[in-house]
């Protein structure tokens, strides 16, 4: 495994095979002094096209926790804005002798882009409405040990709410849940479903309430409010009423029933009830879970050849 | 200790143990290699809702010579901005493993307030007008060593000069030094000074140079140039005139006197003389004690359980 | 040697040396782990009042694989932008434990003036017109490397082409290359032609073509477009059509010759060929060579009694 790029380049041995390797991660986020040797020397830089502190942040503590030296580079000032191509900036950092870049950008297919011109591995932190590989990761994660099932996904439903269409993280999870075994219902209006929904491996609803009893996962999207700018939502009032966790549907869920969103949340619209108060909320285990994974992530792509404790 | 919030929670004796631990971390920032392992992986995140180079890189500094990981949290790209509770973004970062947040805020309390969502501990870098605990006891802690007063300030006459009224160093330092015994006078023109005055442990004064003759410490406050827009401030040459340090100023207190100012100075307006000029200046040691103060603080905060080698 | 201002400074001894000490650099970064403890509990501040990602990210590199801690001084949240004099707060920075500046500001001299405000060691990294040395050192490291000549540069001719009035990379090379031993050849428009350019130990010339059969390196400056706002070029398709390096002029070059660029490149404009199809072509060289030129000046400046592995 050289790059993470998409959720489509792995098998669900692969995922569960992360999933293992994350265990490893949380045990050592508990031990007093939090940190291993693992990646000691190993330089990963962070080259965000799109501000996103919360992703950043979580990668930068799973490095740091390795012991490999972070970077975080500096679109808005580098050459990029100097005219130098995409294609030599990459180089350049590649030359100074970089192991990983964490990519995020708002146009598909950018962090593949990249693996034409670095020796470096590339993982992708989102880009566009494609793909945001670890952020499935986490959820999967959450899921497992949420409803302690290290044996896969067969049997549980979970639904994924909101703006389908314009959602790396929904494209991410469908796949990973579907691979993992999970029948995976999309619940949106149809101006927030994809085109070509009917190739993806889901079932489709309008009404949230009608299919509440069933789940065991409750998967929340961030509403953009740009999409009512777009004319895609008629206001963010309808679409809470709609869609949005009241304290009435998140009653109407089965007691076990895990509700998660990828954050950060629009509080009064997707989220109108305090997730505070709801037992089943795992919205900051997924938080605490992201940098386990994205250890996991890390080790396995730069790890090779040392163990934990960073012993060839 | 949980968190460093006010000074009003410190105790002189506390204050005093503080400044003793303080004392081992000076001679740790004197050896060859100024580090020593103590909070290795401990993750201290700065979280600067106001800019401040000066406090943040004194934070990041002492945070570092004990090894800690340290996260600058830029808040102007932050999920903040996204509409996010200041709450849910508390309690995210929180959520990947932070130990202590360093937090700046325009707003008096905030830091208090943050208490309630984290479990990390809080220092307090700066809230509105309120506090700023570690100005404070970096400035005890540069009296003790200058005046040589290891037992308290007792006998010690202190004049804070300036805008006390929208100051938070002026509110900590007249706390603390009087919790540690010195007298403390104010010198303020009437518009400058702040309401209910009269339950201050202080006297007061519009006089500077009535004062001079008996100072064994002149604390110069910042003059906020936006102080004038609020018609506070006459002009900046009539403040010069009535409060700054001239040379014939300096020349009017006792030799043995020290002078102070928490910077960054305005020359020419409440710094009037060279300060470089003035054998009784401390301003810079200010600075250097700061690193070290912050140190006593950081380990005092998080270090339980470790000695400064970092034994457990 | 406590300071790193100008190539001026540096004998050809002196530049020997250090380029000696790159080779050991060079071999640390191909290690395993390409990091050694030899400047650990140093600290190196990145003070650059120009933006330079490029830059700024190859001196931290540098200094992370010597263990350094490294901090950001960012200048434009700093107090330097609520008045406080650049002296105040160099003096600051400082009295917090500074081991080394990295200064890059647009006026020439401001190095040079900071190293009167400082106990910390000060290394320009580009100032004004005026130097960029260590871009002169990484480039001499290239070209010995590149045409191994250990031995010096007697008998190399070199072409510095482009704008060189404006060019401290120009500047620094030109000494650098003739203090070596070179002979060096300025091609540019009579407007891109620093005053008093007899003055300097190079020939000139007008005429690309003219030259180009007898070059053992061919250097390319990078071409500033505000200079056309200036009047200096006619339009950046004439300095193509006379300074560019087109797929014939690379023909023409003997076919040892190396050929490098300070970058970042502007595609079209100098560099019309793509560099990837030249064999000659060292400019990925150049940066790699940058991150491990930094090393030594760093090692020079700062590890005073120690050796690489950080022993005494």
């Amino acid at each position: 495994m050289k790059h993470l790029l998409s959720i489509d380049d792995l098998s669900a041995a692969d995922i569960t095979d992360l999933l293992d390797l994350t265990d490893h991660m949380v045990e050592i986020g508990q031990r007093p002094i939090p940190k291993v040797p693992a990646l000691r020397g190993k330089n990963v830089v962070s080259l965000f096209f799109e501000d996103s502190t919360r992703t950043r942040t979580s990668f930068d503590t799973a490095a740091k926790r390795l012991s490999a030296d972070t970077l975080n580079f500096a679109v808005s000032s580098s050459s990029v804005n100097k005219g130098e191509s995409l294609r030599d900036t990459i180089e350049t950092i590649t030359a100074m002798g970089v192991d990983a870049f964490v990519v995020r950008h708002r146009s598909s297919g950018v962090p593949q882009m990249l693996t034409a011109w670095t020796t470096a591995s590339v993982i992708n932190a989102g880009d566009g409405w494609h793909q945001h590989p670890t952020q499935a990761l986490l959820d999967c994660y959450t899921i497992r040990t949420g409803l302690n099932r290290r044996d896969g996904f067969d049997g549980l439903t979970v639904a994924v709410v909101g703006d389908v269409k314009h959602s790396r993280v929904a494209r991410s999870d469908v796949d990973a849940f579907a691979k993992l075994g999970a029948r995976v219902i999309l619940v949106a209006p149809p101006t927030l479903l994809p085109t070509h929904v009917e190739t993806w491996p889901v079932e489709v609803s309008h009404d949230l309430d009608s299919v509440l009893g069933e789940l065991d996962v409750l998967y929340l999207l961030r509403v953009q409010r740009e999409r009512m700018d777009d004319g895609l939502l008629p206001s963010l009032r309808e679409y809470s009423t709609c869609y949005g966790l009241t304290a009435a549907r998140a009653g109407a869920l089965p007691g076990h029933a895990l509700v998660m969103h990828p954050g950060p949340m629009n509080r009064g619209v997707e989220m109108v009830v305090d997730p505070g108060e709801l037992p089943g909320s795992v919205i900051l285990h997924q938080v605490a879970n992201g940098v386990a994974v994205r250890m996991a992530v890390l080790f396995r792509l730069l790890g090779a050849g040392t163990d934990l404790k960073g012993h060839a």
